[in-house]
């Protein structure tokens, strides 16, 4: 069987139970956002997430400056610091370069990959760099801090809880739609941008944790759908989506609109939107959106609840329903190149 | 300029200048081993690596299977823990892959990874799995720990030390070579062996910094030659090397003769060897040496001598002298696939 029949969940099954349990300092394994490790410090934890794009796959050189790629590569990967609430240390760089590519070309991937990492407190601490006949790759391990026992597992999400997510969804793969098809326009423009440059909520994330009110969270980067299932299948509960309620971007409704795309689809399913998902007790809700508001600058939507069961459903406003579970994106079976 | 033409080393050094001095938690950078990080917790560090390999670059798959594919790479990497003194505690595998790969082959990559890991008490903790059109590509991120100060770095040499290197050299590169042109004999076989299964002296590395005496190591990948100028650059120190002291591998000896080749030249820039290269206190030499022989059965000799200066100074038996500061391996300019 390929891979790219199998598909990517069934590869990640399998690996899982080919790594087994972990044990020793590894406290969390294959599964959450980022790795979980017991330092001797029994007051921290480490956190470690590597996270890789591929020219062709991820991104286009066209699209692209060398400082862009190098900076959308470490900003995919802060993201799941965020989404585990955590506090970003340091990253390593893997870059697969052809020896044809130009120095100045290699070196200016390096300098905004760096430069990323020191805008959000995590310098750029080692890496590797191997010469390759394939595409452009960058591979970015991320090591971030939790307090011990408080990081925003996926497997946290209880029934009875709210399913609430930040900002607007859908810009990013509006953005990319706009890149593909020529289209320039302010919304277009603006849409690009979101899709060039993602940005890692690590303030939202860590106040989440802060909280109190919110244990399970994971960052939107396979799309709303997929991640919804990831979050569901880690914690053993169905998650429902109220479609009227999805906080669609502005930019995204206004390029669909001019392309003929469904926004809704771009929301549910297009994926690297880079917001976090997160489930909250019920009361807690107006709290933490007027505190998202004030201290962070984000607005936060209730876009669903926890319940008992398994899976994703989605209730439409006609009084429909779809269990959408093959949407979003998979690495075998994709390609957004 | 064009990377092959620049040389890996430039590359390097441009990173290093893009990354400026770290910062934050990060108290090694670019140019050790691993990184190293300082969690909230004093008494220990977190040691942090990557290391990537490339099929047709560094492995074939008609040479290995998936299991060694997986395997090899992950203990190469542990190799860079061992270097510094460390204790592993988790990996992560970022796998490239076709999307046309096998998924029974993928899972064995995926899982000779995970059991090289568990045997050295790093289980798989995470990654990522990307589909490329590319080469296989494997790397893997290691993380570990090490008491607070004691980390052995490339850094600590200092002139009037001795310097050693554990087990025998160039037995990897007569493997390879072995492979290559299809040499088979009970040499050939060790030799293959050793090529395929690289040994992280772990054990060896934390006897080394528990010891007290030694304060500066590297491990053996690029190469002899190379790796002794990656201890001398960081160091700020002269490197002497007695050609007549190294301790040549018998395989390396029976391979190249059997094909015609220098076993020297395999000792001093076959690469991938994954011994260690460190330096000590003239007077603990004897005493090292014993205790490496009684606690970790390992030989190790005393090949040459650290003293002021800058580069690598190989002593020749009949009183000559090299300085062979670009033999070894780079990454751009080198073809081993």
């Amino acid at each position: 069987v390929r891979l790219r029949e199998a598909g990517e969940g069934e590869f990640l099954r399998r690996v899982r139970e080919a790594a087994g349990r972990p044990g020793g300092s590894v406290l969390v394994g294959i599964g959450d956002d980022t790795a979980v490790l017991q330092g001797q410090g029994r007051e921290e934890r480490l956190l470690l997430k590597c996270d890789a794009t591929v020219e062709g796959q991820h991104f286009r050189r066209e699209w692209l400056t060398e400082a862009e790629i190098g900076a959308r590569a470490v900003r995919r990967a802060l993201s799941d610091i965020a989404a585990m609430g955590g506090r970003p240390a340091a990253i390593l760089l893997t870059l697969l370069v052809s020896p044809d590519e130009d120095l100045e070309a290699a070196t200016a991937i390096a300098a905004g990959a760096a430069a990323a990492g020191t805008e959000f407190g995590a310098p750029l601490a080692g890496g590797e760099t191997v010469g390759t006949e394939g595409p452009l790759a960058l591979d970015v391990v991320v090591a971030g801090f939790a307090p011990a026992g408080r990081e925003l597992r996926r497997s946290g999400a209880r029934p009875g809880e709210a399913l609430l997510v930040s900002g607007a969804l859908g810009a990013s793969a509006a953005g990319l739609a706009c890149l593909r098809c020529g289209l320039s326009a302010p919304a277009a423009h603006r849409a690009i941008a979101r899709s060039k440059r993602p940005e890692p909520r690590l303030a939202l994330g860590r106040m989440l944790r802060e909280s109190g009110a919110v244990r399970a969270a994971i960052d939107l980067s396979d799309g709303l759908l997929r991640d919804a299932g990831h979050l569901a299948d880690e914690s053993g509960v169905r998650i429902e989506i109220d479609e009227a309620r999805l906080p669609l971007s502005p930019d995204c409704r206004e390029v669909a609109e001019a392309l003929g795309a469904s926004p809704l689809h771009w929301a549910l399913a297009g994926g690297e939107d880079y917001e976090l998902l997160f489930t909250a007790d019920a009361e807690s809700v107006p709290a933490l959106i007027a505190q998202a508001d004030r201290e962070v600058g984000l607005s936060l939507t209730r876009i669903g609840a926890v319940t008992q069961g398994r899976g994703v459903f989605v209730a439409r406003p006609d009084g429909g329903a779809r269990t959408p579970t093959a949407e979003g994106w998979d690495q075998f079976t994709h390609d957004q190149g």
